[in-house]
Parts: C-alpha cells; sequence; structure tokens
C-alpha cells in the first residue's frame, strides 16, 4: 500500500464530515456584536487546513449509535469539540507555554494578531463552544457541556498541558507520557465520540461502546503525531518538524522507540475495532476511521 | 455619613452572601483529578479578599425573585459567575494584556506561578465555570450557560478587553468607553443579577426588571472603580492605584472630570432603584446594595 492511496481514502473518509463542520461553523462561531478584529482573529484560528477529526467523530459516532443522526445537538456538538481544539492550540501555541510560529502551514494566531488577540480569541473560542451547546437549550444540552467541560478542563485537557509544560510532577518513562497523552488528547476525543453518541440518545451499552473506542483512537492519534514528528516531513505536516526531538522534548518514540511505538499503535487501533463489536455493522466507518487514522501520514 | 460607616455596611450586607459563596466554591471548584500545582494556581485565584459582589447578586437576584431561593442552580450560578470573573482578572493581569503586578493586595497570578501556569490556570476556571453550571443537568442550567457565555464571550466581556486593549476602532471621548464598560463590567453585572432570577424561574416581568437593574448597577461600578481610581490609596484599594492615569488610560474621570462622573453614578444608581419597582419590597435588599455599592471607598 502506498502512502499516496492512504493519505487519499483519510481524506475521502472526511472530507463529507469536514464539509459539514465547515458549514455549522459558518453559521455559528459569530454572535452578532462580535467587533471585526475579534472576528477576524476567531476565524484564522477556526478556518484553515484542518482535519476536522474532533467533530467527524461527532458524526460518525451519532451516525452508528442514533437511527436519526441529523439532530441539532450533534451539530452543536461538532462545532463545539471543534472550536476547544482550535482554542488549545492558540493558547498552546503561545510564547509563553510551547512557543510555536507555525500551524496549518500558516503563522501562528499571536505571530499573525499579537499575544494579546491570541489570548483573548483563544477565551472567546472556548467560551463560544459552551455557548454554541448552551443554545440548544434542553437537558441533553446541559449533559453535553457536562462532557465537554470534562473532559476540556482542569482534569482534562488543561491537566494535560500543565503536565506537558513541566509544571506537575509526573512518573518517569512512558507511564508520565501517558499521564500527558490521555488528558492532552485523547480526553477530547474520547469526548468528541461520547458527545455524539448523547446528542442522539444512545443507550448506556452503545455509550460505552463509543467511549473504549474513542480513548484508544485518542491515544493512537497521539502516538502518529510523535510518529510523523520523528520521521515527517515540513510541507506535509505543515509545522515545524523534528520540534519535539531538537527540543529535547519527550514523545513515545523517545520513550519507546520507533518500532514499539508503531506496535503499540496497532495493537490499539485493534482494540478500538473491538470495541465497537456491540455496534455490529453500524460501526464499520468509525471502525474504518480508526484504522486510517492509525495509517495516516499527515 | 461618614465613609468609615458606609464601608462597613456594604460588607455587612455583603457578608453573608459571600460566605455562602466561600462554601460552594469550596465544594465544587477543584474536579478529583486536578493536579495538585494546577488547584493550587486556582485556588489562589480565586480565595483571597474579594469583595464577591457577583454572586452576591445572584443570590440577591433569586430572592427577590423567587420564593424558594436555596436553590441548587442559584448556587451552581454563583460560583459560575465568580469563576468567570476570576479568569478574567487572571487573563487581563497578563504581561501581555495590562501587566498587573498587585491585585487584591497580593502578587498577580503569574507574578506567582509564571506565566504558563496563569494562562491555564484562567482557562481552566473558565471551563470548570460551564462545568459547574453543566453539571445542574437540566433545561435551565443550559438557560443559565446561554447567559453566561453570552455575557462572557466574544460579544461580551472578552469584545470589552479587545476595545481597552486599542485592538479594535472605538469612537471617541466617553462614548468609547461606554462600550469598553457595557461590556468588560456591566455585561457580567448584568448577567449574574439575570442568572440568579432565572435560577428560581423568574417571570418575564421580573426578570426584565431584574436586567435593567443589573445593566445600571454594572455601569456604576465601573464609573466607582475609576473614581476610586483616581482619588484611592494603595492600602484601601489593594492594587496599583492611579494606574489608570499614570498609564494615560482613558476612564470616566479623564472623559468626564471627577464632577459629571459622581453625578452619572448616582444617576444611574437612581435609575436602577427604579428598575425594581415591579417588585416592590421583594427589591429592597438589591435597592440597598446599589446605593451602598455607589458609595463604597474601595
Amino acid at each position: 500500500m502506498s502512502d499516496t492511496r492512504l493519505t487519499r481514502s483519510l481524506e475521502d473518509l472526511l472530507a463529507p464530515y469536514a464539509r459539514r463542520t465547515e458549514q455549522v461553523l459558518q453559521r455559528w462561531l459569530i454572535e452578532p456584536g462580535t467587533p471585526k478584529s475579534l472576528a477576524d482573529a476567531m476565524g484564522y484560528c477556526v478556518f484553515g487546513d484542518g482535519k476536522r477529526v474532533r467533530p467527524a467523530l461527532v458524526w460518525m459516532a451519532a451516525e452508528a449509535a442514533g437511527d436519526c443522526p441529523e439532530q441539532e445537538l450533534t451539530a452543536r456538538s461538532a462545532v463545539a469539540v471543534e472550536l476547544v481544539h482550535c482554542y488549545s492550540l492558540v493558547h498552546d501555541d503561545l510564547p509563553e507555554m510551547d512557543d510555536d510560529e507555525l500551524r496549518r502551514g500558516r503563522p501562528t494566531a499571536h505571530v499573525q494578531f499579537g499575544q494579546a488577540m491570541a489570548v483573548l480569541a483563544g477565551d472567546a473560542l472556548l467560551t463560544r463552544a459552551f455557548g454554541v451547546l448552551a443554545e440548544g437549550r434542553n437537558a441533553t444540552a446541559s449533559r453535553l457541556a457536562m462532557e465537554l467541560a470534562a473532559a476540556a478542563g482542569p482534569a482534562g485537557m488543561v491537566a494535560g498541558q500543565v503536565a506537558d509544560m513541566g509544571l506537575c510532577p509526573l512518573p518517569h518513562g512512558y507511564e508520565g507520557l501517558e499521564y500527558i497523552h490521555a488528558r492532552k488528547t485523547a480526553a477530547m476525543i474520547r469526548a468528541a465520540a461520547r458527545m455524539g453518541a448523547i446528542s442522539v440518545g444512545a443507550d448506556d451499552r452503545t455509550l460505552a461502546a463509543v467511549s473504549d473506542y474513542g480513548e484508544s483512537v485518542g491515544t493512537v492519534f497521539q502516538l502518529v503525531d510523535d510518529l510523523l514528528d520523528a520521521t515527517g516531513r515540513a510541507e506535509t505536516l505543515g509545522k515545524t518538524p523534528g520540534k519535539d526531538r531538537t527540543g529535547g522534548k519527550r514523545t513515545s518514540v523517545s520513550e519507546l522507540g520507533l518500532d514499539a511505538a508503531r506496535r503499540l499503535a496497532a495493537s490499539l487501533t485493534a482494540r478500538a475495532a473491538h470495541a465497537l463489536a456491540p455496534l455490529g455493522g453500524r460501526g464499520d466507518r468509525l471502525r474504518e476511521l480508526a484504522q486510517l487514522l492509525a495509517e495516516r501520514t499527515y
């Protein structure tokens, strides 16, 4: 199998979901009364060359879990997880954090708009994510916001970034790295899958299956990111490659080595597929996504 | 009337509400799984010498609007508005924003914990605010989150800070300042009053009254802040006084002059009292709060 074919296939699978996501992002991102300069910065952070993996997981999990996938709350969840993802990139890129100047092949938000606007655009995106969910105006919308807040908050994604910045003690070796990856990456990917299922009223068994799937896929996602950073090229990645290695940053590859990291990714991908067993054929597309994400080259 | 008596009275009025707020903050602020260093930073940003005006407005508006004020959603709203307020102080104090080193008589969060942790603690507080609301798990919780997101978000408080940082064009003179104050300060104070009323299921007439009241009180709050900054002393304020003036920053006092700013505050305080007319005697405590806030000396 050539990389080119796989790349095209992942794009093919994601493309229709990405289009749906762009549409609802366009509809809900900017509230009336937002200053134009802030709206421009928010748009810059959200619209670009992203794969829209997290909202795709929302849509796909909703399709796998429900009979009527065109729910408004599914769309709101897709927007909310993507806005939280975008806010986290903007704040993580800040000079006081990872100090990155290139993201998705373009200058990062603070390079483009200045550091104050980058902090504020991130704050605006995070707040707007919960606003878009809350505008669902029912108990399920509240349940979805609980999921999002838990995954993105101080015991989730923020904890992961605190740990990644060396701001809390961690076990040595891969165990410490697992702590970071589980919170910084996997928590939001798991939440995306869960929110898709919850948005269509999934039963407990389906929710548990989708949840286990999301956790494994989330870990694989980070493993593959590390593998690509160790082996990839700038023009394919759209960000500075080898930065982890040259910065002396611990990654799955530095802790496990290339081969073991690859084997772990393959084993977790199989586990993700297995988790979907209770869904039968309805889980096929999620299974395909897990496989293609594990084999992605960008 | 001596300032001392008034100061004591405002403290007396706020004290029981502040105690209630501390209790629920203690209960809900830190989720299990939060890294200790992050929990410490969040606690530092939240527990200190604050007046807890916004949560007091939540509790008081709930008392004025409902027959059964001990609602869980009132407590959740009180916590959420205070966490959003605290997050905004932490991010506003950052070197790339207002670059303040003293807040409530103590080093600001980035001085105490470093800039990365300050950004992250702010992000954590904002996310936790919506988490605490969402854990209410019903349609009203969702309605409350809508209010909070609208007031705090890109067309509300974030817009106010964007404008205050000079990051969007504004009308000259007091009109431009009004734009900032309406969004940076009054929007959240209005939202606090509204959320208190909504949390106990207020009818439309009551909600409109409380809403108009909150808007006027919010504007007065900022006017008094500007007056105190122009005339106050460091030991009373607990932050660097005269900073606005020495920094060449426009304030109500620089645009209107001391006397006109005082007259405007008095007139808006009367307007706040008038807005409460539909509530009759149930509005007495809110009316008292407006008066004491207008006359405060700290």
